[in-house]
Parts: structure tokens; C-alpha cells; sequence
């Protein structure tokens, strides 16, 4: 996963457990896509109190995340949901060619695991 | 909700942030059902003490549920999903007096409405 991508999920599940100015740069950063040098005038900081920042917010996020595992669980949840999609997307376009008995039984028990996740 | 499931969810969700003690009284009562009484008498602390770092412990999950609204999240998610799975037991059930195609239109737009949740 880019590094940004994992970024943005972590503080989009955790963000609200950092402080209201590490969350002012962390967002900066992650969600707004300003650059260090930009941030740094911004809030007259450095450009290294910039990053020194973000590095110890990516570290808090992960701490999170390695105790709760949440993140990895709406992931491993979201894509159980799309391929259930998938299969009922599959079925609605080509029904007539398959057995829809058999199609649902099986889209049942993918929905099934998927309720069993939460 | 009955105030022990919604312990015991915030527990799933939120333990591993308590401390390693907090985790073991607060599991004594709320996944192995043991009495106030007997969780003191077990840990050599008072009745009193059992009490207050129970409440200390929901303070603290409930704090944590305020600011990320996991469990609200997952709660939601997984009731769309039993409907999900509730709608396809349906159809394959009685598939042949309805309109297949309507039915799996109505499933597919329910699923897709799950997945923009995670």
C-alpha cells in the first residue's frame, strides 16, 4: 500500500485520538497534500519540527492500529462486501445463461462469512 | 442495550487499550461473569476496588467509543448485511414467484450502499 493511502486510513479510523494541533498538521500533510516547507511557514515551524511531527504521529496512528487491528478489519470486511457485489452483479447480467439456485446459495454463504467478520 | 453487551463490545473493540490489570478484572466481569465478590476475594483488593476500576474501565471505553465511533460503525454495517443475506434467503426461497431481476437490482444497490460504509 502507498505510504500515503495507509496514512490517510489510519487517521481516518484514529485521527481523533491525536491532539487538535497534531491533527491540524497530520492533515496538512495527508489529507490537504501541502508540502513540509509549506506547513513549516504556515504554522511557524521548522521544516524538521514538520517531519519530526508527522513521524511521531505515524508512529501513534500505528500503535493504534497494531493493538486494534481495526483498519484491517474494515478492509478485510469492504472486500467481502464488493465481492459479494460482484457475484450478484454477475448474476444480475448473465442469469438466464446459470443456475440462480445455485448462484444465491452460494452468495448467501459469502454474505454470511461476511456478517460472521463483525 | 443491555449494559453487559454493550460492555462487552466495547471490551472487543477497545481492550487492548487498557493496562494489562484493567483487561483482567474487567474480563473477569464481563466475559467470565464473575461476581464483584469473588473478583476481590480472587485479586486480594476490596469490593469497592472492584467497582471503581470497573467504572474507571467503562469511562475509558466509552471515552475512546466518543471519538471513533467503532463499534456505531460495525453495528451499522453488519445489520445492512444481515439484510443483505435476509434478502437473498428471500429470493431463494420463493425465486420463482418474483421478479428475479427486480430482486437482485434491489440487492446490488443494498450492497453497494454497505461497501460505501467502510
Amino acid at each position: 500500500m502507498e505510504k500515503i493511502v495507509r496514512q490517510s486510513m489510519l487517521y481516518d479510523f484514529y485521527g481523533e485520538l491525536l491532539t487538535e494541533h497534531q491533527k491540524s498538521i497530520y492533515e496538512d500533510v495527508v489529507v490537504n497534500d501541502l508540502s513540509y516547507s509549506e506547513i513549516a511557514n504556515l504554522n511557524g515551524i521548522s521544516r524538521q519540527g514538520v517531519y519530526d511531527l508527522i513521524k511521531r504521529c505515524d508512529k501513534i496512528l500505528e500503535e493504534y492500529e497494531a493493538k486494534l487491528r481495526l483498519v484491517e478489519k474494515f478492509v478485510g470486511a469492504k472486500r467481502m462486501a464488493e465481492k459479494i457485489k460482484a457475484e450478484i452483479d454477475a448474476l444480475e447480467a448473465k442469469g438466464e445463461e446459470r443456475d440462480i439456485s445455485l448462484a444465491l446459495s452460494e452468495i448467501s454463504k459469502l454474505t454470511e462469512a461476511l456478517i460472521a467478520e463483525f
